[in-house]
Formats: C-alpha cells, sequence, structure tokens
C-alpha cells in the first residue's frame, strides 16, 4: 500500500517542523511507517545550497536551484511513498513559488514561471496545509526582536504570506489559523490527516 | 560600446572549442576585446555538475542544474558584453533543449518545459551559430570508434542533431556544415560575424 505524502508549509515561526514530529509520532503510534523530510534537502544539492557556496546569485538561479534539488528529494520521496511509508515533507513546491515569486518582484507572470519550472517534477501532495500566522506573531515565537534579515522583515513576510494564502486558494491547501495554542494548531492538522487516511 | 555575443552550438566533434579561439584570435587581431567562455561553467554551479557529485540524478533535475548554472553564466557575460568585451561562448541554452529534450522523451511538451525555463533567463545572442555535422563523422573526428557512452551513440546524436535544426529554424541560428574543412568552416562563421559587427 502506498503511503500518503503530507507536507506542511508557511513562514518561520508557525511552528512546521515541532509539527512535523509530532504527526510522525501520532502515526507512528497508529502502526504506520513515517519518514520526515524537509527541503532544502541534506542532499547533494540541498547541502550545496545550505552550505551557502552561491551567495548573492539571482533569485531565478536560486528558484532554478531549489527546484532542482526538489527534483531529485521528489524521486526519494516517490519511493518511500511505494515502500509503503507514509512522507511528512517541512516545504516543497509552495515554498520556492511563495518566497521566490515576492523576491523575483511579485508579477503573476514570476509565479506562472515559478509553477512552470515545478509542475512538472513534483509529486502532488496528498494533502498540504498551509500554516498560517502573522509574520510579526511567527517572529515573536522565533525570538526574534526587529529583522535581523529580509527573511525576518514584518513587510517581506507579508508578501510571501499573501503569496501562501493566494497558493492555498489555487491548490486546494487546508490552511490552518496557526496563531492559536500549539495543541489546537496540532488537533486540527490530524483531524485533516485523519480525513484522508 | 557594448561587446557582441556568440554562441557556438552543436554536437562534439563539430570543432566548437577550437573554433572559439580562432574567433577570439581573429577579433583580437582587429583590436576588440574577447572573452571566451563555456557551459557548464567553471563558476560554483558548473563545477558542481562538472565534478559529477549528482551522477544518476533525472534528467529534469539535470536540466534544473545546468540552467540555474546558466543564469548565474548570464549575469557575468551580460556584466562582460557592458564592459565592452566581445562573448564567444561555446554552448548556451539550445545545449539544454537539444540534449535533455532528447533525454527526457523527445516530446515537444518537454522542448516546450526547457524552452519556458530558459527563457527569462538568458541574454539572447547577437549570433548563434551551429555547427552541423552528422554523427559518425564527428565522432570520428575526436577518435571515437563505436559508442563508449550515450553521449556517443550515432542513432541518440541523430536525435540532438535533429533538435538543434529544429531550434535554429525557430531562434535563427546561423547553421554552418561543420564537415567542411576547418579553414573552411572558421571562414564561413567569420563571414556570419563580420555581417553584425
Amino acid at each position: 500500500m502506498t503511503g500518503i505524502f503530507i507536507v506542511l508549509e508557511g513562514i518561520d515561526g508557525a511552528g512546521k517542523s515541532t509539527l512535523c514530529e509530532r504527526i510522525k509520532e501520532a502515526l507512528s503510534a497508529e502502526g504506520r511507517r513515517v519518514c520526515v523530510t524537509q527541503e532544502p534537502t541534506h542532499d547533494e544539492i540541498g547541502s550545496f545550497i545550505r552550505e551557502g557556496r552561491v551567495k548573492g546569485i539571482s533569485q531565478a538561479a536560486e528558484a532554478l536551484l531549489f527546484t532542482a534539488d526538489r527534483a531529485v528529494h521528489t524521486e526519494r520521496i516517490c519511493r518511500m511513498l511505494e515502500d509503503g511509508a507514509d512522507v511528512v515533507c517541512d516545504r516543497y513546491f509552495a515554498s520556492t513559488i511563495a518566497y521566490q515569486s515576492v523576491n523575483l518582484g511579485g508579477r503573476a507572470s514570476d509565479a506562472d514561471w515559478l509553477w512552470n519550472l515545478n509542475r512538472p517534477i513534483i509529486r502532488t501532495p496528498d494533502l498540504t496545509i498551509l500554516l498560517d500566522i502573522d509574520p510579526e506573531k511567527g517572529m515573536e515565537r522565533i525570538g526574534v526582536r526587529g529583522a535581523k534579515s529580509k527573511f525576518e522583515d514584518a513587510g517581506y513576510l507579508s508578501d510571501v504570506r499573501k503569496a501562501y494564502l493566494e497558493l492555498a486558494e489555487k491548490h486546494s491547501f487546508a490552511t490552518v489559523d496557526a496563531s492559536k495554542g500549539r495543541d489546537e494548531v496540532f488537533g486540527e492538522i490530524m483531524r485533516r490527516i485523519k480525513e484522508i487516511i
């Protein structure tokens, strides 16, 4: 039996990584085999990105690299799913579209280009959960006071959040209010997962 | 004054690298500043590809990586051109489309995807020369007898040649018969270049 493919999306501070682990625990407790994975990966291309070896490259080049990493990742995800394991993935194609479309200038044509890059190389998740949160609150949660980088700037993150919400609409993601208490958010996510198991 | 951007394309054995150097010599002798460059580059992403660190990845992932390398390369090419130097480039976007569309299965939709990846990140060359040659003859020239790899298989290379010829039609490349004598080919190329200087 093929496993289920769940993706968690959202800006930093929405609680994605903790929730991925809690989902794994909960599904494992029911006797399912679960793999948690994330992007960028720790594979060759993902590590190349993480090591920052290409600092200062253009947004388009970065989007192509992230998508190359995802193409390889997707093959691995498919093998895990076919092998019967559930896969819980921290960020997938929507991250590239949400962040890079804003970085590229926020035109609809940018989002279209990014979607077209990704369309043939992704596996459509069985469930994508968008953890939606106000950027100021998200930053506060991870202990960031005042923007230290672009990725911590509330104005920038508001644009990314908007891009995420548009993607959620377009691709039928389940949007969950991540500003609620951790347990409530987790409960809501598990309810959504139960619907598709 | 902006330099001119010349690209040489074609399968191995067509004589691209030697011709790039001869073009550089000829244009330099006329007092022009000329840079010869190639793809994959020797930049971070290009070296990553050349080192074979991602052997066995899918064709789509490879196409994305090559295009990421090209996006960075293109920024460098633009700086050289704006700086007044001519740029002679050994392989550019047509290489990705010709080879990878065949590798992906040769459907028109594959070529379209590859073109769409590249479209926003390339700089349109002032002149692209397709060095067209029969694959058997090209392989013979570089001393390959019998296919040692896919890239030396005459059937495979015939498909790539066909893809190149279609691209030449679509993007108005100058197609030069590379089976002729080296000096004749070089003369024909210089005639084409003189037309745009």
